[in-house]
């Protein structure tokens, strides 16, 4: 099982690694800032490691900090569908997220002070590689670098102020991305890996992948067709039923919280819920 | 009047200048990409020239070839809400597109090969100058570096394949943007301007900029609250009614078609229409 991570060195630059146990082999150029995402095009394994900092030693950032797109695919399963009193459609929704809104594994999630419908979403996230424009379905596993979990926590009240989503899925500190990518040749199983979410130790959304209305291959057939998709994109996946918003009665994320997602092999990201300062 | 353009230089580096009747007056670095965004965020009129080339002699590009952010209004002339049947509401829609949409003035517009209903937007772009966050609307005009001229084309099938309009919105080559940034302070009476959109010299789309439902000062208040806006961010204003989709026949543009939008004293944006290759 391999594992890339994006993470702060010691002296405060920003690099990226591989996970060794209880250390990290630094991929990046010594002395000053690398980023994971000129790297996901190539072949991660063939890297050579240019230091060694110990697991503690280092700060982590989300999986990939600065993706140029965050494509963010929303009513694909169907229990979440139902919640919502929505159709199906033949086609999923999109909706994108800037990378200014991207938190890492342990780092607070934000509540902002226009809000108390602070929701959150637990997903599996998909890295693109290997980049392209119009990748047919039957390639596109050829272009996933890894998967990571990603939280899209969301501003419910802003989220429909009117017919897209964007204000309420872009608050800074409000997408929680990580902890690491996770090679897909380490995730033999991924149909049968559940995301599951709990909020304070009590589970809200438990569900398989299998259950994906639309699969990873359609979503990166999709997504390639009206964009071009380049080294270190994201795409999130959707999040099954279970959100807070559609709860009777409704639950809130608040300060104090602690959120966590978990994806059988690929990990467990958790973060604590703080109000904006 | 002054106006700012984003350019290549006859050497093919990019570059920003200042248009002095049929000259160009060079602003960025001579021999290396400069960028406009990169000045925004000070003071424009203060930059002394490095260069000047005939006008003739460089190729433009959009206004801002790299914004961070593409804020897009949606449902912001009453005629258009009425055309689409949708309901009014408090806040207006926010949708986004990716910088690599754009396209400059007299660059051509491409319809993908996937659709036949590609349609023009006639659109007021307001520029950032001064970023920041929770901008107050009494503050808001003073992060304004200048206007232009936006057309925000649009894949009407892939826009309503669920309810997000993502897809239908980003589309390579799009997204026409330009000719010139023209500031503020040259624009005296702006809201009595006039979107007026031709498609092969037919008006389509004819409205004053006092039609807004939600004017510039409230836009930069409310997308500064749930996204922090930076120098050359774009906030596409809306469009009027009379957009192809909803005439009866529909009016969709196509190869060899010419699409204008004018706005007064800001100037006219004039693309021609491609199939996309």
């Amino acid at each position: 099982m391999t594992q890339y991570i994006s993470f702060r060195r010691p002296d405060g630059t920003k690099s990226f690694g591989r996970i060794d146990g209880d250390s990290i082999d630094d991929l990046g150029t010594p002395g000053v800032a690398s980023f994971l995402k000129d790297a996901l095009g190539g072949d991660l394994a063939a890297l050579v490691p240019t230091g060694r900092f110990a697991r503690s030693a280092v700060r982590l950032l989300p999986v990939v900090p600065n993706p140029g797109k965050i494509l963010c695919i929303g009513l694909n399963y169907a229990t979440h569908v139902a919640e919502t009193g929505r159709d199906q459609k033949e086609y999923p929704a999109v909706f994108t997220r800037w990378a200014d809104t991207l938190v890492a594994d342990g780092e607070p999630l934000l509540r902002p002070v226009e809000s108390t419908r602070f929701d959150y979403e637990g997903e599996l996230a998909v890295v693109i590689g290997k980049g392209g424009r119009r990748i047919a379905r039957a390639n596109a596993m050829a272009h996933v670098a890894g998967y990571s979990v990603f939280n899209d926590a969301s501003v419910r009240d802003w989220q429909r102020h009117n017919i897209q989503f964007t204000p309420g899925k872009n608050f800074p500190a409000t997408g929680a991305f990580g902890p690491a990518l996770v090679t897909p040749d380490a995730v033999a199983d991924l149909s049968s890996q559940r995301v599951t979410t709990t909020l304070n130790g009590q589970v809200v959304q438990d569900q398989p992948i299998s259950d994906l209305i639309w699969d990873i291959p359609f979503l990166i057939e999709y997504c390639s067709t009206f964009t071009e998709l380049h080294p270190g994109d994201v795409i999130a996946t959707g999040t099954p039923g279970g959100v807070g918003d559609k709860r009777n009665p409704p639950l809130y994320m608040k300060a104090g919280d602690r959120i966590e997602v978990s994806i059988g092999s690929i990990g467990t990201l958790s973060n604590p819920v703080n109000d904006e300062i």
